[in-house]
């Protein structure tokens, strides 16, 4: 059952969970719809059902539940780019993997929020950055390691004489993040449409390839 | 005298201009700085040192505010593009006018405000979109005027054949933009350097060129 990316509504097994885990998939759902400021303690504790000092025996703040949000957005990122590097054979696929894995993402935001929510990554650290920096800094290292990821394929693909004279593999990898993450905010604010986002990730990694 | 990107502090000619003027400029250092909703009317007024009578019989409301002010940016950004434009040689280097452009944008800002603010547009148009949906298309649509004219001059290159077999222009402009709104995201949640800003459009402009 595959965590990432949250879905609207809560998935039925939710409920069979224990109330840390609840908190943390209901918060992931709203934080993705509408932002960390938006929602407040008060209505994490409704949605999930639970008593305020039930929320501050798992959570001193907001704030940290954030940083467990984020780690668990994490994790199922990471089952998703998983699945979809061990489907791919050789290193150019396994850095289009996280492409297809971000059409993928996309299309089931769009289904289950109605909308371009855009990215529930990128969204949180620019939210976090200028109001909650250590949880703004703990959400960018996951697109950093993100990036880190595409560069160990841009590596590999390196070593085997696949990428372009000149091509730095790290660079290449934050290009291929910042065409995504670019992407994505174009689409949120209705400049072109969502499904260029995997075409701009595979364009970048079209740039690195040897002719 | 540039107005492209807004400054911290008032220009000091800025005291010799109209009201109207005065209110926009302000509002536009304020923004950049703070965004859309952490701007209030009131600390407009104060900055410029107007009574709100007088704010209204200029602006119904904030959000007509942010309308003028959007127009305000985009008339100093398309004044230091043209500039840009006029120095460079050839269809190619007028594509890469706009990394040049974006990089001494990003330098002003960031000697200015002492941080990474982003993209004064890119900023607005996220933090609109939700919440005033008119003023956010208003501001999309400078981002898609940027957008096609960076395609215009990648047509150009195409009709004299500097472009590589298979590329659309247009969809090559729209990788340049998103190069440049998602790199100055990793810079401004501090994953990667702004310095990598002007890099990625020069990369993304690279990917479209004929080897």
């Amino acid at each position: 059952m595959a965590t990432y990316p949250p879905t609207a509504a809560p998935a039925p097994a939710d409920a069979g969970l224990p109330t840390r885990e609840r908190l943390v998939r209901a918060t992931a759902r709203m934080f993705v719809g509408e932002g960390y400021q938006a929602v407040s303690v008060n209505r994490i504790c409704a949605e999930v059902g639970v008593l305020k000092g039930s929320f501050y025996h798992f959570f001193p703040s907001k704030r940290d539940l954030a940083l467990a949000v984020i780690d668990h957005l994490e994790g199922g990122l990471g089952e998703v780019l998983d699945a979809h590097e061990r489907a791919a054979r050789g290193p150019i696929d396994k850095m289009r993997a996280s492409a297809v894995a971000v059409a993928e993402i996309q299309r089931n935001l769009a289904a289950s929020y109605g909308r371009i929510v855009g990215c529930p990554l990128g969204n949180l650290a620019m939210e976090l950055a200028p109001v909650e920096p250590a949880a703004g800094a703990h959400v960018a290292a996951v697109l950093g390691r993100w990036r880190e990821r595409i560069g160990r394929h841009a590596r590999d693909a390196d070593e085997v004489g696949l990428l372009a004279p000149g091509v730095d593999p790290d660079e290449l990898a934050g290009l291929v993040i910042a065409a995504m993450q670019g992407m994505i905010l174009l689409a949120k604010i209705g400049d072109l449409p969502v499904s260029q986002v995997p075409v701009a990730m595979h364009r970048a990694i079209d740039a690195g390839l040897r002719p």
